[in-house]
């Protein structure tokens, strides 16, 4: 496989040998301040001894225990893919780890690693769900036992932690088990797939850690695999685990969302790696229909309930949005690896779209609950989970401290914790800020040009981002800024005094730098008015606020009352005062009728002007008690 | 109980022994031509032959085979609940049997009980699901066995049976069943409750049939656990089965709309035999509230595919109603037993519209086919269902021959093979006609008056219903025909040559009617426009079209081509033109975007003028190949 990257030892969750942009690591970018440092330290402090703390609690960890101890099946807890959580964290604390060399969470990974080893077996497998007297048999339950997909998880963390420590015991629980998986899954092995993605991501990242091809071509042979009816008929139809269609021939994501999504990230990896261009346009070709046609004004994928899965074109109901955690977080992972792979920024703007108002929107301000599903309009006031039960269901309208499905979580812990990554990307000719964050990158540029570069900006809240140069540069190279899609007016660039209006796209400056150079970016974040396209019905005739890459929303903790019969005053752009966006609105009294489809239009009977009320950025949403809330907003 | 109606030898499905109004029953009304007649027909010569067909094919009724040879579990077909849908076909054969007396349907009826009967174990139970060896043990599983649902449509047949035929091996099937779930159910036994309500309208049914109160008290006691958290907890919450509140302390039906349905008929029943007049006001309330925020323009009921539920208040997606076929034969057990009990001819338009609007779009015209869930905006075309498979989903794009889960066409069959209990009600003043069909009635008011009527219409494609007296009274008696509630202005009575405007409700004439007498009701059945309740957010600025009681939709077959950009000049009404209903429609070229949120209202570039263009009825929608449709139509 081509090695033109460094993909073995650079500290990063994806790491292509090759592209049209070389992501820098969790070394040469360090989030220090700002909004994502904040989030970054709340998921040092809490967030990853929450969702262990839980696992320890409901079982999930002890479920090793249980396998050492002879006591499975009797004392299994948890769903069959109860392991793939403990991984999950792992690999939020190996990034963590990483980043910060927190040597009591350290020792927490090590007393982690010594309750998990002794339950691999001797050829690999490794799983507490199958495979012992009592239990199903291995890899008998392909459509719903998830064991490749745990696998998956397991093999993520083993090269988070290889990639930010060393090959130590943990990487090589992980190697082992991904050798099992290619011997018992190759070309000569068991013809099949796993009804849950993600093997695939997880071998080719393992491939490019190790440099052993037999990953790279397992997990090419999982993505050409699916899509030809390898697995057994289910409830919710072959779309559901992405049977319906080979990778290379859809033209949309369809189906479960995280699996359609980890699925895409997989094949981007395959073709990257294979300089597969027909597989990787097919996926850039299906991304980018999801994106036109089938995603949230959050970002958000999946528009049903049932099956966790994508809706048709345009069907995207506020109410009934699934939007589910865990999409935002395959939607950062295929964004990012389609920017590396393209260098196109529009990629990074959807990373940016999803990892504040869906990654961002999961977690409690105090980090102790997290939303499964994000809603874009709740119309009931939620109830406020109790803080010391595992909530049964996937509910919209509260954030649980846990789940009985808790992939969420963890699943958040992981991205925040190796955010770092999504920061900066470099190419021969210089360095491109992706995500703009208050951060020093530090890297070197192919031919040994060193760059050093302090940002600093209050972004998403601000939209001043500051480039400060701490580096003499040996040769002229360029420094490219993000200038994210909804920015189409207003945003300037500032060198030298000299001030141009950039658009979309990346803003330039090529130069010999010297240390103390500034480069100044204004966005235009001032909050401005979305809206929908016609066949969008779920939102006709409503309007959206969206304040730089924030989406607000409207909740009835700041309306004073409930937000169903709530519609805002258009005629005017929303106001900003004293940091805060408020919006005209007028509440209309309901009037009750006995059958809701009148002979005539249905105007409300008393409007009352509820003046300028205050918006709160939607991730925030729901942290105040129990609320109505909707994104999208009537027009009066 | 009181026994104010002869409830026993009365050929219907309720038959209540006190209550504002009494049902006419098979015997006391023939539908003899028109809509109604032409479905019963294709219901007898197609539809029953047809599930008894599929039954036999997919090995349900097989199952009760396999029970008497010992091949049980290893050859049980279907799902646990399979042996409810051969009752469910024997009651439509009942019912079918009773109203023409066919021969050749009695033969396979008895046929049928040929091989039910030595699978009922000594005694009482009967079910192919549990309790032989290598099955579940009897009542194991509450939460999702069954069993009494099971029973309550043994019951439920066996009552239709009694009722039609008199009391035979199947009747006595029946009556074991019921006697073996009071033993095992009652104040001293079994604490719980089945997962699926349905066993509570049949017990109460068969009290009134056999006369036997033991029935009502147990059909009592299961409506008063319920409510209490007597099941185990499930993925979708208690309100599911209706196990989070009591019923008689519930604002609204919520959770799953067949078992919702199911229950509150079951409540009804208990309250009219009980005179509970605090639970029947209970239930009114709950499905007041029900109609007036948790209803499609339909009729139909359940906004959610997950759980197949009610959504929360004015939460209506047409792209997504589940909208079970089921459920709208529920609806309408629903309202005839508040009909009855209350005599607000409210409920019979209730009933009127989901059994024109739900019921009836389930077949396909041959019927051969049949919509388990009833959407009303398909936003891309079907796929025809092959018609010798059976389809794993309760897909919405398409009719099937038969369902995995295929409740719903043998519900559609009992349904119109009893509908003539629909038409007529009688109290001691005189007769009122509910259901409008062209039909002869003939039954004695208590003191003996005998009342004779042929009415003929074409409704509900024509607003003309002629009644005709054949007998003369022997004191003056008051008919009175309902005006349903659509009909707002121009209704017209006339009588004697002498016109009369009426409202919604009823028209009434009373008078010594002599034969020959001639009453006409004249209803406006010209299409009109039909707005909605502001917050139905998913019809925003749409608009649909009803013609009489029929609800309208517009199809790509007609449109000729997609509709998901139409829109509709409400300017002018609809046009009324060689027996079709016309729009004048405009269609947009889509704009196409990477991202469908812009940031300026999005009006379409280009609009074409489509001209007039004719609706479908929708209960008609899709029986000319796949096609796209909506019934709401956004306004130009």
């Amino acid at each position: 496989m081509p090695t033109g990257h460094d993909a073995q030892v650079r500290a990063l969750p994806v790491s292509p040998s090759t592209g049209a942009l070389r992501p820098l690591d969790l070394h040469e970018v360090r989030v220090t301040g700002g909004f994502w440092s904040d989030f970054q330290q709340l998921n040092a402090t809490v967030m990853i001894r929450h969702a262990e703390d839980w696992m320890e609690r409901v079982g999930w960890i002890g479920n090793f225990d249980a396998a050492v101890e002879g006591r499975l099946p009797a004392d299994r807890q948890g769903r069959e893919f109860a392991d793939s959580d403990v991984y999950k964290l792992m690999e939020a604390m190996a990034w963590e780890i990483g980043r910060t060399g927190d040597a009591e969470l350290e020792a927490r990974f090590q007393a982690l690693v010594d309750r998990i080893e002794p339950v691999q077996e001797e050829d690999g497998y490794l799983n507490t769900h199958f495979g012992r007297p009592g239990q199903q048999p291995r890899y008998s339950d392909m459509e719903w036992g998830h064991e490749l997909y745990c696998f998956g998880h397991l093999i993520q963390a083993g090269v988070a932690r290889g990639r930010t420590h060393g090959r130590d015991r943990f990487v090589e629980i992980a190697i082992r088990a991904a050798d099992h998986v290619c011997e018992t899954f190759g070309p000569d092995g068991l013809d099949t797939i796993c009804g849950h993605p993600e093997i695939e991501p997880a071998l080719a990242e393992l491939a490019r850690y190790t440099g052993e091809r037999k990953y790279l071509d397992q997990a090419r042979l999982f993505v050409e695999r699916r899509g030809h009816g390898r697995l057994g008929e289910i409830w919710f139809g072959p779309e559901y685990f992405q049977e319906d269609v080979p990778v290379r021939e859809a033209e949309v994501l369809r189906g479960h969302a995280v699996r359609a999504l980890y699925l895409a990230a997989g094949a981007i990896d395959v073709a990257v790696e294979t300089g597969d261009e027909e597989l990787i346009g097919a996926v850039t070709r299906q991304m980018s229909r999801t994106v036109a046609r089938r995603t949230y004004l959050t970002g958000g994928m999946g528009a049903h309930h049932e099956g966790e899965a994508f809706g048709d074109d345009f069907e995207l109901p506020s109410d009934r949005a699934y939007s589910e955690t865990c999409a935002g977080v395959g939607a950062a992972m295929v964004g990012e690896r389609l920017l590396l792979a393209t260098g196109d920024p529009v990629h990074a703007d959807l990373v940016e779209r999803v990892l504040l108002n869906v990654v961002a929107t999961s977690p409690s301000e105090d980090g102790h609950g997290f939303f499964y599903t994000n809603t874009l309009h709740q119309r009931e006031p939620g109830t406020t989970a109790a803080t010391d039960e595992v909530a049964a269901r996937a509910a919209s309208s509260l954030r649980a401290p846990w789940f009985a499905v808790s992939c969420c979580p963890t699943n958040v812990a992981r991205t925040v914790a190796s955010f770092g990554t999504y920061v900066a990307t470099a190419d021969d000719d210089g360095v491109q800020l992706q995500q703009l964050a208050t951060a020093e990158v530090r890297t070197t540029l192919p031919d040994g040009c060193p760059v050093a570069l302090d940002v600093e900006t209050d972004y998403p809240h601000d939209g001043r981002v500051r480039v400060t140069v701490r580096e003499d540069a040996t040769r002229p190279w360029t420094l490219r800024v993000r200038v994210p899609g909804w920015a189409t007016a207003g945003a300037v660039l500032r060198v030298d005094g000299e001030e141009t209006t950039v658009l979309p796209g990346y803003a330039e400056v090529r130069r010999a730098f010297r240390a103390g150079d500034v480069v100044e970016l204004d966005l235009p974040v001032r909050a401005r008015w979305t809206w929908a396209d016609p066949r969008v019905d779920a939102v006709r005739g409503q309007v959206a606020v969206e304040r730089g890459p924030l989406v607000m929303a409207l909740e009835s903790t700041d309306l004073g009352e409930d937000v169903n019969l709530a519609a805002v005053d258009v005629e005017a752009a929303p106001v900003e005062r004293d940091g805060q966006v408020l919006v005209r609105v007028r509440t209309a009294a309901p009037t009750e009728r006995d059958w809701p489809f009148p002979a005539e239009p249905a105007h409300p009977d008393t409007v009352a002007d509820a003046g300028l009320v205050p918006l709160v950025p939607y991730h925030r949403w729901g942290n105040r008690g129990p609320s109505t809330m909707r994104v999208w907003i009537p027009q009066a």
